[in-house]
Formats: structure tokens, C-alpha cells, sequence
């Protein structure tokens, strides 16, 4: 089991790297800030951080926080500068990861995803509790070392978030879904009150401020995410004209059962989102499953279990290097663990009942 | 000046009924209440929202607030049975009118519609204080008599909410931007969450809670809204289609640039709602006009300064039942007011500077 003691570097000092920072100092590690802004810099320093990198540190967990754009070069550049791990906190994991293919050492790059953020910016914006309670994508690749994983999931804990275990693929697929193309949705509903007359919008209630909250997100930014993950939100985008066009097909013949089976599956929609009505905690039951301990097998785990469509609710990797097989625990929704057995099984994993 | 002393009978106790049930009897008024479920009038009376209406009361306005569908009826219903002044809550305000042209007593109807809600609804979700610093629409036809709309906005005064003046067309045109619209993308979004494997929606953050929320919303009650006013919402669905085209255009092109476009769009309408961002109340100007009392005149200026693009904050008509000539004041922003007189002038209506 690797430990987390640090030093810890933060690459890209705005919102979210700031927050990482304040959560790793909170935790007494040391950390290193590095960012093209040396304004950033010592700003985040001042907010107690952590303190300017210099050459001479070694850093144990490199986390890179920059813009959409930039995440490929400078996780290579990270990974080439040390022996550090690295992770990244991008929106999107398949970009990066290809920008990546190929660079020596990565097996020591796991990259990750808080879903926490702001309608703030910059270092000013963090805080040590933007990540309590949320969901954190970890998205390890075929040849992420169960090390280089496991330092990431102590980072994620430590920042109080909720480790969700995804292929950088899958998590590109869920993002569209829950974040890019509900921010573009959101955007076209609110250019619409632009269009407006003034007086019209004197009557906006509380629905049509939360429809279209997201949609005042840094339009820079949106664009770089969106275009980095155009495949995925193409797929959507195109559910939701189809959509759309129910909706413009129900009214317009005022197809009264029509509309109210349309409105019913947004309802279904909204009862789907974990957690969204406050209920009671799942009863939750562990998986054990066999792993053999070499490069790509807790990947192909996490890959066929995606597959599987069963949400794992927490995971623990107990592997001994002396040992040619860890043993991984999953841990999912008691519902849903004989579904996941029998899948498991079937693609050839060595599961313990 | 008429003045708001009771008996108000509120028809339909349902979650608006109950609340201005209970706004009206915490000022002090006798309030009637009528449902055809005796079990809602219990239960809203246990409350404190009033008592059971009986056949000898003789309220002095009567507020219906039933299901859309059943608006119609109901409104010609209370015109008939008493000389009470009527106003409806309904979502949709030139279908109710449409359905009471001509019945007698029509001068007597002043349609109206507060924008607060809930995702609960029924009498136990009522509360007083639900309209407090909400909009409400009061929405006047050319045939209603000024102490008409004079009572109606005393009881929109009284339960502490804001009242913004509209035409019944107008209403409903700025209600499918602000309200029907929104409810039909957040559900069309909400439905893509349904879609989707349940180990992706392990990611959903605030942005998509927000976005989809209103689409918990009872489909019963939003298709009979929808459906009410579909010429309105199909307009406004069309340029929602025309905007989602573009986006798929520009995503599918790898344009970043139309994308930010677009992206910049929407962040001005998130920027025209009202007071969206909590800035400081805007200087506000009053505006005179000299109005003949009889019955058309109030509604033809309340349609021209529609008509002008200018948000009425507020309205004063102080009229002299003896003098043929009543004076309203129309407060405006003070950057709006110029612009507001001169096109006033121009539609030939007497205004004092």
C-alpha cells in the first residue's frame, strides 16, 4: 500500500488547484505551487496553499490543475521532470491520456476528475472544503500502476470527496451526460431570455434561474471542455433534438398523452440522479474479485464492470507485492451484486462469494 | 379607491389556495373556502387558512385558483353566482378570458398569477409566506373596471408580492420564455439522465440537479399548462431548435469560435434576469398619464407601454369616481422613463413630466 506523505505539487494554481492545496495543508503535507502567474502563486501562498516550487523539490504526487487546452503538455512534461505520480483534475480523461500514449512513465499517470467547482474563479475562489461530499472520478488506463492508483485515491479522500471508479472512456461518456451537454442545454435556454422583451423577464421565478444557472460559466473555458470531449455531446446533442422533436411534434398536434409520457420521462430522469431526494443510505454489499498484479488487469477490472452498468459505490485494492494476485473489494448496491457476480464471472474473473 | 375588507373566497384549496388563504386571515380578513374535495377544505381550515364557505356568505372577491383545465368554467361560474370581484392564479391568462367573453359580469374579472410554487403541492404544503418578494402578474382586459384591478392588487400587496403589469397575451408569450420553456428543456434534459447507465449519474454535481430540477414537476398538472398555451411555447420551442442546430453545427465543425458565441449568449440571458446577480436597486422615475375613466383605457395603456419594451416596476391609479379623468403613475427605471414617454406621446396619451 503507497501512502501519501507528500510533497504534493499543484500545477495550475486557480480554483481547483488552490482548493487542493488548502485540502493537503489542512492534512499537514507539504506543498509545492506552480503556475505561469506568479501573482496566482503568491496568492494561493497567502491563503496558506502551500509555497512556490523550486528546483530542488521532489515532489511525490504532481497534480495538474491548468486549462482544457494545456492538460497533454504539461502532464508529459510532468512525468518526464521526475518519478513522481501524476494525476490531473481535467473534465475530460480520453484527450490527455492520448496526448500522453507513449510518454516513458506512463504507468505513473492516473488521471481524475472532481466534480466540484464554482461559478468563481482563480485562487480567491478555494477553499480546503470545495470537495466534501462530491464525486471524484479516478480513471486509471490499461497501464496505470495499482500504486501510482491508490496514491490518487488517498489524494481523493484526503480532499473529503467520494472516490467513483470509471474508464477514461466511460467517464467522457458520463460527463456529457451530467455536465457538458446539460451546460450547453442551459445555455441555449438562456440565450433565449436575451431575446427577450425586459418586461417579459420581470416574471423569472426560481425554475428558470436554476435551468439556467450553469450557463453563466466562462465561456472560454465551456467552449475548450465541450470541444475536447465533441464526440460524446455530439451523441447527445443529437438525443436531445430528437427529443425536442417530440416535444415540438406533442404540442403542436396537442397530443395531450403524447406530451404527459414526454414530461413523465424527465420526471424518471430526475428521480435517477443518486442521492437527488435525500433518502436513506443503500444497503451495500462487498465484491471480491481476483487480480493479477501486472499492468492492465485493474483497468480491464474496472472496464468489464463499467460493462457490467453497476455503479461501484467504493473500492479497496489488497495486493502484496510478494504475491502474484491482489484481491480487489468492490463494494456496490446489494441489489445489484449478484448481477455483477454472474457478469464478472462470465468474462473470466475469479470472484469470492 | 376601493379597499380590500373581505370576505375573500378562494376557490380550489389546493398549495396556492391554502397560501393566500392563510395571507389573507394573517392580515386580518374572513376568508371562504371552497373545493370539491372536503377533505382539502378540512384539512386547510385546520390550518388556519379560513372556514368552509356557506351559501349565505358574500364574498368580495374570489380568487379561483383550480387546475388549468377547469379555469374557464369556474371564473364564469363565480361571475355568475355573486357581484364579487373575480381573479384567477392560473399559468395561462387569454384562454381563462377567452372562455368568459361575454358572460356577464366580465368587467368584473381581473386575471392574475402569482410566480411562486413548489415541487409539493396540496393544502398541507401551503404556507403564508410563499409570494413574499415574488413576482405576481396582474393582468387586466380592456373591459375591466378599475376598482377591479384596484382590489386585485391590494390582495397581491397583502400576500407581499410584487406586482408586474401585463396584457393576458403578454402574459402568456413572457411565461412560455420564463417559465413553460424552461420546464420543457429541463424535462428533455432530465430524460437523457434516464438514459443513461446508472454508474455514469454517480458524477451528477450541482449544475445538472439545477438544470433538471423543475422537471420533478407533476406531468398532469404541466401538460394541461403546456397545452394552454402552445402557440406561444411552439414559437419559442422553434428557436429553441434553431439554437440547438447551431450548437451541433459548431461542435460537429470543431468551430470554437461560433461555439464561444453561442456560449457568450447565454451567459447575457443568464445576465438579464432581474435581479440575478443581487446588484443595488436601480433608480426608478415616475411616470404620468392622464386616463379617461371608462372601461378600455387602462388595458390600452397598459398594451402601449407593453408595447414600449418598459418594465413597470410600479403602478398608482389615483382616481376620482366624480372626475372623468384619472391620473396613473407608472414607475419605471429612470434610464427607461425618456424613451417610455416619448412613445407614449406618440401612441397620443397626455403624459406629465
Amino acid at each position: 500500500m503507497s501512502e501519501l506523505v507528500g510533497p504534493v505539487e499543484v500545477v495550475g494554481v486557480g480554483l481547483l488547484g488552490t482548493s487542493i492545496g488548502l485540502a493537503c495543508r489542512r492534512a499537514g503535507l507539504e506543498v509545492l505551487l506552480t503556475d505561469v502567474s506568479s501573482e496566482h502563486v503568491r496568492t494561493a501562498s497567502g491563503l496558506g496553499a502551500g509555497r512556490a516550487r523550486t528546483p530542488e523539490d521532489r515532489p511525490q504526487l504532481v497534480v495538474v490543475a491548468v486549462p482544457p487546452d494545456l492538460l497533454g503538455d504539461v502532464i508529459a512534461t510532468a512525468l518526464a521532470g521526475s518519478d513522481a505520480v501524476v494525476t490531473d483534475v481535467g473534465s475530460v480523461k480520453s484527450g490527455p491520456l492520448a496526448a500522453v500514449a507513449g510518454v516513458p512513465g506512463t504507468e505513473r499517470y492516473v488521471g481524475s476528475h472532481p466534480m466540484a467547482g464554482s461559478e468563481r474563479s482563480g485562487p480567491l475562489a478555494g477553499s480546503a472544503s470545495l470537495f466534501d461530499g462530491r464525486p471524484w472520478a479516478i480513471t486509471p488506463h490499461p497501464g496505470s500502476a495499482a500504486a501510482a492508483v491508490e496514491l490518487v485515491e488517498e489524494l481523493v479522500r484526503l480532499c473529503g470527496a467520494v472516490p467513483v471508479w470509471l474508464t477514461p472512456d466511460e467517464h467522457d461518456r458520463a460527463v456529457a451526460r451530467t455536465s457538458h451537454v446539460p451546460h450547453l442545454v442551459a445555455s441555449l435556454m438562456a440565450a433565449r431570455l436575451a431575446d427577450g422583451p425586459e418586461n417579459h423577464l420581470a416574471l423569472s421565478g426560481q425554475g428558470v434561474r436554476d435551468v439556467t444557472r450553469v450557463a453563466a460559466g466562462d465561456p472560454r473555458l465551456y467552449g475548450q471542455i465541450v470541444s475536447a470531449n465533441a464526440e460524446a455531446v455530439l451523441a447527445l446533442l443529437g438525443e436531445v433534438r430528437a427529443e425536442l422533436d417530440r416535444f415540438i411534434e406533442a404540442v403542436g398536434a396537442g397530443d395531450r398523452a403524447a406530451l404527459e409520457g414526454l414530461l413523465e420521462q424527465g420526471v424518471a430522469g430526475t428521480r435517477a440522479i443518486p442521492g437527488k431526494h435525500g433518502g436513506p443510505v443503500r444497503p451495500m454489499r462487498s465484491v471480491w474479485v481476483s487480480v493479477p498484479d501486472h499492468p492492465g488487469e485493474l483497468a480491464r477490472l474496472f472496464a468489464d464492470t463499467v460493462a457490467s452498468e453497476v455503479n461501484i459505490e467504493d473500492i479497496r485494492i489488497d495486493h502484496d507485492p510478494g504475491r502474484p494476485v491482489g484481491l480487489v473489494e468492490l463494494v456496490v448496491d446489494e441489489r445489484r451484486a449478484e448481477h455483477l457476480l454472474t457478469s464478472l464471472e462470465s468474462r473470466d474473473w475469479v470472484t469470492h462469494r
